[in-house]
């Protein structure tokens, strides 16, 4: 039994501690996704940038770079946010830099954490038993839109602490909700989270593919954790 | 139909605009099921106090002074934070100074508002009325537990948003995840919030009655508003 805390959003992440702790950061559309689906797929290491010039400079580097603001790929970038653009024999041994809006925001305010794992429900099942393995404290980072609370990411995380066995000894409910909330959902997540703001956002995109993509359960046994600079294997 | 949304703590009160809407502030356990309880048994005014020495100086103004912090009467108040304290003859036309954990210092962040109402279960059907009668798009605002998602603010949230006839046009998903929260737990508030850390948290001060009486819905009709420095009806 392992102590187990939800942070809702990175903008409460000054509320917990990180140090010493298994933090696994999930951003279930799409960064964390594609981060998985990559690896899955043989890249040999991504950078995260919170920053989006930064993130461009990168190339300067021999990166290719990767992102989207507002779930648009950024104008001039290799690739954008869609899974499917993460596959293939294409993506196998390069470097990449990777900005979005939530995901790599949400890792960056994680980098102080005992270990720093990218979670998705494509590799939901390797994650539990790598934070299982490891024994620290977890804390689960939704990376949410913008700050806000949402519905896939808390559901994700809902997922992971089902599957650890965990003590929710916990200073707060986000744990509760969380479970609670997957429990009723885990039936069908696509018809559960279809009138969720970034279905609907992303729905305006027309990438219902992805969606179903990235609420599919460990199709990936990899686990990307962060080594000081950059996601590794 | 009004747009509605659902700050589900304190510390992300400044991803929402509070200017022009009608702002309901939560602290279920226990400040505001404290306020509506103290105006529906005839009390002047309540003024809000974040600050816990400037509310016992309230004193020498002609106020009495009540509060808790982490659960607890302060020290030389006349009142703490349990409902039952707020009832009888005693209570009428007192103006009370109050400072609490996480209520008072909620609410103390929404004071631009265009109408700031004081909710709980207790008046849930009358701030529902009230806040359609205004006609203003709402914003729900949970006082969580220092900074903390909670799980009775967010079920509350999720009451009265089902009692209001919401668009839940929102930028993020809080409305959905509250008032499915409430839907599971509207047969039995009191067991499904039983696992919950402040109620673990408040166990321990042997309240299980203030529990009970918290979750009873529409005793009074009672619906306190913030007038620009108290609290009135």
């Amino acid at each position: 039994m392992m102590p187990l805390d939800i942070c809702l959003s990175p903008e409460l992440i000054h509320l917990y501690e990180v140090k010493g702790k298994t933090v696994v950061v999930a951003d279930i559309l799409r960064a964390t996704s594609c981060m998985v689906t990559a690896f899955a797929h043989g890249v040999h290491k991504i950078r995260p940038f919170a920053d989006l010039e930064a993130c461009r400079q990168a190339r300067t580097f021999g990166f290719e770079t990767s992102g989207e603001r507002d779930g648009k790929k950024v104008d001039g970038f290799d690739r954008g946010n869609s899974p499917f653009e993460y596959m293939g024999t294409e993506i196998r041994d390069k470097k990449i830099a990777f900005t979005t809006t939530n995901g790599t925001q949400a890792l960056a305010r994680c980098t102080d954490a005992g270990a720093l794992l990218v979670g998705a429900f494509l590799n939901l099942k390797a994650v539990a038993e790598h934070a299982k393995n490891i024994g620290q404290p977890v804390l689960i980072v939704c990376a949410g839109w913008k700050g806000r609370f949402n519905l896939e990411d808390t559901l994700y995380a809902g997922a992971l602490a089902s599957a650890l066995t965990f003590e929710s000894g916990s200073v707060d409910d986000s744990v509760l909700a969380a479970v609670r909330l997957y429990d009723e959902a885990k039936g069908n997540l696509t018809a559960y989270i279809q009138d969720s703001s970034h279905v609907r956002r992303l729905g305006r995109l027309n990438i219902h593919k992805d969606i179903e993509y990235c609420l599919t359960a460990d199709l990936y046994p990899v686990v990307p954790r962060f080594d000081g600079e950059d996601l590794v294997l």
